[in-house]
This record gives C-alpha cells, sequence and structure tokens, in this order.
C-alpha cells in the first residue's frame, strides 16, 4: 500500500516543495494537509507527487512540439526553459499577447495543444489565450491562486527556487520516462536552479541550508528579492 | 492549420455528441459553441474531440488497472464497462459507497490512480471519494454538470444512447493507441451502445435516423425513458 515517491522525501522537504502561503483560494483547499502554527499553509506531499505524475502523464502523451510552458519570473524561466529544452516544448517567456494562439498572421503565431502555466497568477493572460480555444491547462498552483480554467493543477509552492528547480527536474524526467526513453536521466536538480546573483543575495551562504528555512531566518530579505514584492514578511519553513 | 477529427464529422453529429442541454453551469460556459433557437446549447466538436484526445493521453499514462470507470444510467453502464473490459480498467456500476478508496478493511476496497466519471451529476459520491484522496478526475460533463472537484472534462452529451457509445468507443480506441497498440482496433460504435428493448422503445425505428433527430422527433417520449426521468420535454436535435 505504501508507494514510493517520485524522489526522496528529504528533497521534497528541504526544497519547500510544500510550503505555501497565507492565503487559500476555494479550488486549493483540498490540497492542503494543514496549517501551520504561523498561518502558513502545508501542501500534502503526497498529492503533490501523484499530481506531478498524472501531468507528466499528460504531458508525456503529446507531441514535443505540442507542448507550450509559460513562466515569467526568474525563478520559473529558468527550471522552465531547461525543462521545455529537455522534453522539445515551445517555452514562452514573460507576457503572453493576444492572439498568439488564435491568430495565423502574427510572427510568434504557433498551435500548441496543451499549456504548462507557471504561475497562475502572473500568467493570466496565458490562461486566457489558451482557453480561448479550449487547450487543455496544466498549472502549477499555490495555494493563493485561483484554479479557475486550470483543468490539471500541480499544486506546489511555484515561488521558490528550489522548488520550481525540483518540479520542473521531475517532470523532464518522467515525462521522458512516459515517451518511453530509457537512457539515463543526466541531469540534476541544480541544472534546473535559478542561480542567484552575488549582487541580489547578501545571504547567499544560508541559501544551501534548505530553501524553507533559508526563507525564514531571512525574514523577509535576501536573494528572493523578485518574490517578495507584494508579500513581504510571507516566510516559509519545513514542517 | 485544418486538423483530421478523430472521427468523421457525421458520426459526431448523428450520435448527436455535441447536442447539450438548456441549463448552463459556470464551468461549462467555455464549451459551448452557441445556443440554438430551442434554447439548447451546442458544444463545440472541435473542443469534444481535443478533449477526448487529451483525455486518452492521460488516462493512457496509467496502468491498466490504475484506472478506475463509473457508470450508474443504463445509456453509460453498456459503452463504460465495455470501454473498462478493453482497456483493462477496474469498472464500478452504480453507487460507490463511502470508504472505496480509503477503507482497506473493506472488501470492495481499491487503490486506482485516476477515474473517469460517465456522469458528474448521478455520480456525485464517486467524485467525493476521488477528491478526498486527491485522484485526478476526468469526467463526461454535459453543460448543466458542475465542474467542481473535476480536473479534466470532456464536454459532452453524456445521457444520449449514441453519443455514449461513441465517446467510449474513440476513448478505448485512443487508449490503447497510446499505450502503442499498433494492432486493429476490430470493435465497431455499436459494440458500445447500450440495446433498446423492445418494450421500451416503442419507437425504435427511428433510432436509426441519427439519435439528436430522433429525440426532437419523439419529442419526449420513446425508449430514452430513463433520461427523460426529470428532464421531461428537453429535447435535442443536430445543428
Amino acid at each position: 500500500m505504501t508507494e514510493e515517491l517520485l524522489t526522496n522525501q528529504n528533497d521534497y522537504l528541504e526544497a519547500g516543495i510544500h510550503i505555501a502561503t497565507k492565503s487559500r483560494s476555494p479550488g486549493m483547499k483540498k490540497f492542503i494537509y494543514k496549517v501551520r502554527e504561523d498561518g502558513l499553509y502545508l501542501l500534502d506531499l503526497k498529492t503533490i507527487d501523484d499530481r506531478i505524475r498524472a501531468a507528466a502523464k499528460m504531458i508525456g502523451g503529446y507531441a514535443p512540439n505540442e507542448v507550450v510552458v509559460t513562466a515569467s519570473r526568474i525563478y520559473a524561466i529558468v527550471p522552465a526553459q531547461k525543462f521545455a529544452e529537455l522534453i522539445g516544448a515551445k517555452f514562452i517567456k514573460g507576457r503572453v499577447t493576444p492572439g498568439i494562439f488564435t491568430n495565423p498572421h502574427r510572427e510568434d503565431f504557433m498551435e500548441p495543444k496543451l499549456i504548462l502555466i507557471s504561475d497562475s497568477r502572473n500568467e493570466k493572460q496565458a490562461i486566457k489565450e489558451a482557453s480561448k480555444i479550449n487547450m487543455p491547462i496544466v498549472a502549477l498552483s499555490d495555494t493563493d491562486n485561483s484554479t479557475k480554467f486550470i483543468d490539471l493543477v500541480i499544486p506546489v509552492n511555484n515561488r521558490g527556487r528550489r522548488s520550481l528547480a525540483l518540479v520542473y527536474f521531475l517532470l523532464a524526467r518522467e515525462i521522458l520516462k512516459e515517451r518511453g526513453n530509457t537512457g539515463e536521466f543526466n541531469h540534476t536538480i541544480s541544472d534546473f536552479e535559478a542561480k542567484v546573483e552575488a549582487s541580489t543575495a547578501p545571504m547567499e551562504g544560508r541559501e544551501h541550508r534548505g530553501f524553507g528555512g533559508d526563507r525564514e531566518r531571512r525574514g523577509g530579505f535576501g536573494g528572493d528579492r523578485e518574490r517578495r514584492g507584494g508579500f513581504g514578511g510571507r516566510e516559509r519553513r519545513p514542517y
């Protein structure tokens, strides 16, 4: 009855993949395991694992170039781009503009069959464009994200640097497996990680102690500048 | 840019696969192509086709016995059972009782990884049980069905005898294809059809003229007795 996770439980916990936010949208309620005493919601690990599997099975069914991945924030852009490269998917960085999937006269027009969204709050326009043509939408969703228009939710900390690296690493590995790729997966999680630049990471040394814990100790400052905008004081730490 | 459908467009139209109801739930709005003058909503054929493909890709990624299919009404039971048999899935006929996926002491306990629902209104309990363990839920959904808890919606006339036969036929065929089954698919749509018994089908002769049109002419009576309960006077016909 017990079953292997896709990776060691500690890998999940150290990446803070399950550490969500203090807000909860109605559609995300069912993925929440508990509320930590400081008010942060924690996602259920087994469900995260199951959903990464489900998404990989779904995405793995499509031809590589039928899949498009979007990412707008730096911590998502790096892993999402690496992911797209490995599975042969199209990649859209930053804003999706109206018509990209519907106007054949545009230079960047494309006709994917499935879209993977890194952050449904920041990639609203991508969701809107995809839903115009009813394309199935898979999304990495944090507890404060709306699940409207999302077909398959991967509940996950979708703002953490290491969390995003781990999710995209696992998705890429599993999708290649689904496609019958029996070779070794010669990539590491750190290949998927956005590198923290010295200038924006005064406390870089702490990064390596574990993302969740690092966030907590950092108390709202450090290398995670981008994420902080609008979420000042939001803290995440492991159980 | 134009693309083949999974079956001839006429097959879809004659089975009335796109002919929905006069009600519309918020989640189903986006799948609606237009409202017919008599008030019936029509679903977009291309989207139906895309969604059957998407579901097949997703379901095809799971091992046969990791999938469970539910059906409660006769027009769904026959095709869903045939479908389950062909793809090797588990099948639940009628009511799902609490604990079936969570209580290992039950005789009928099972641990599927994905559930396919024939009718979200009639199989509410199945949805509830599946969502307790956050299992991905794929559902055949008519315009009046709630999409709450459903991960992947296959928008479709989920009460018509021929519509259900066609959907399950296509799903079975595509799933076997996804699994790499290169052999011939030696089954016909009528293998998936619930047979209309003479006693309940005074107007059987009309069945063969096309389901939609038959419904219209029948004006609320005929072999489709089961469906009528609570929907008296609901009529469907092709465009």
